[in-house]
């Protein structure tokens, strides 16, 4: 059984109760607690040594990146962010300036968004470094995001650029709090999320959740550079348009909005956030699964990652 | 560095904002979220194997003890628990089904208790089995219990019985929720917590929250059989006495309460709670630390678990 089998087959029948708006399946769980005017966000998110950092990684990076994983999954709800409670499981033997570092990475990420770090604990994990971040946000009642509410004919965004994030930008971006927050006060999206998994994957989240499909333009999706680059240094690296379309952890919005609103957003964007791009790369269509445009025709992208060219 | 000493270094100077009523350093953190009649406990711990189970420990019952610590927990600020997130970080030859147990055991303590699960995540660390639980509940405004509320002639109170815990009952305890809902609801305590880390222990987080000491009655401490039975079995074990104050794990409540409310409360407990043993261990005194009476004098207990006899 694959991870995403295992995880279908656990939430299928989860205990619930009267304060859950939106359970396991979105970005963040959506709780009605009483609070008046607002829903509560809840998320939680690992980073594991070895496969989200090395020990070679800066430890002030290691913490930055385990919050801001998170806080994107509140900007993916157009929420902002609360409080925090922070675990890092440690070998028995770690160093106590490590910890500390990372902690000042993680401390300082928090006071730039406003988050209070309200404990945690740390425990044995005795052959690698796990932090495990619980966060806490809010979003103005009925103005949470979901991931179900593309509608055939919508136009699909995202911001900056996508692939190669492994080079460097997994530990450097920046959570798109206040653009998502900005895009749902001023306009009526259908769908948002983040894109930690890649395009391709996390595309297919809307589009199973939604029950449409997207046609995706080639030659509108951002590359960035850093994959254009690997692909030139490294033969054997991924084209850049499929790296853009498969690596993982870019941290940027992918969202659907209504057509006829799209070029109003656009310009407004632009005059509000003039340093990020935000690219429109397609549309929602009636059917399901994703296809690929191009100068040619028409491609199916499958649900492993490959794009079966004509 | 010891774990202590790492976490008072860092938690000196967490990030914090106006939400946050108690952060680091009690049994749950306390925040405001804007619930008009409450306020939001949030609260994370892991489990990992290897330390508080084992691949020999059925799935099932590893699963509810994650959930049954957060708990417990939640009973340690006489509050309410709501939803929880499940991260559970696994080998990657994971076997699905005793994954799938797992949950079974955890999901059938929080349908007892009313708890929603409302999502995580599945992770990979390559050695052993960790699963984090975080935990969102909720306590009536005002009626918080924190650890440093005890006063001088407060009387020193615990649930159940102490000692031995590993012998089976840390794996099917029943957290104190409705115990000490009812304290609450009912009296003014001072000062409460769950016991996790050993009477001894746990008993001096209270005291240094609140800046006073404690004299234990030797004879008044509940001794588990399971800690009798032990040091009977093995003449290396712990005295039973010495397994009360300071094994881990009972999740039983310690609370305070004025002396001149004791004896009414444990009068309207015994006809409450007929079968959970309540027990007047002790008194809160001026100064530091724990001194255990016997009937030969006064012994000091340090910081290190030793009972120092004249």
């Amino acid at each position: 059984m694959k991870e995403f089998e295992l995880i279908a087959h656990l939430t299928k029948s989860l205990p619930t109760n009267e304060s859950v708006v939106a359970g396991a399946g979105d970005d963040c769980a959506v709780l009605d607690m009483g609070v008046p005017e607002k829903l509560i966000l809840f998320k939680t998110d690992a980073v594991v040594e070895g496969i989200h950092f090395t020990r070679e990684t800066s430890p002030e990076k290691i913490g930055r990146k385990a919050l801001a994983r998170c806080l994107s999954d509140i900007a993916a709800m157009a929420g902002t962010p609360t409080a925090a409670l922070v675990t890092v499981a440690l070998p028995k033997d770690f160093d106590a300036e490590f910890v500390a570092k990372i902690y000042e990475g993680l401390n300082t990420l928090a006071e730039n968004y406003g988050v209070a770090i309200v404990g945690g604990e740390t425990t044995t994990n005795p052959e690698r470094i796990l932090i495990s971040i619980s966060l806490l946000g809010t979003v103005p009642r009925g103005k949470q995001i979901l991931r179900g509410g593309a509608k055939v004919g919508d136009a699909i965004f995202v911001t900056g650029e996508l692939g190669g994030s492994l080079a460097e930008k997994h530990l450097d971006f920046e959570p798109r709090l206040e653009e998502a927050r900005w895009l749902a006060e001023h306009f009526h999206l259908h769908a948002l999320m983040d894109l930690s998994d890649g395009l391709g994957g996390d595309l297919r989240h809307i589009l199973n959740a939604s029950k449409v499909g997207a046609v995706i333009l080639k030659s509108s999706v951002p590359v960035s550079r850093a994959a254009k680059q690997r692909a030139r240094e490294n033969s054997a690296a991924k084209p850049p348009f499929i790296a853009a379309l498969t690596d993982g952890e870019d941290f940027e919005l992918l969202f659907t909005i209504a057509s006829k609103d799209a070029v109003k957003m656009l310009d407004a964007w632009k005059k509000k956030f003039p340093k990020l791009k935000l690219s429109c790369i397609g549309k929602i269509v009636a059917g399901e699964g994703i296809s690929i445009r191009d100068k040619i025709g028409s491609h199916k992208f499958d649900a492993h990652g490959y794009v079966h060219f004509a």
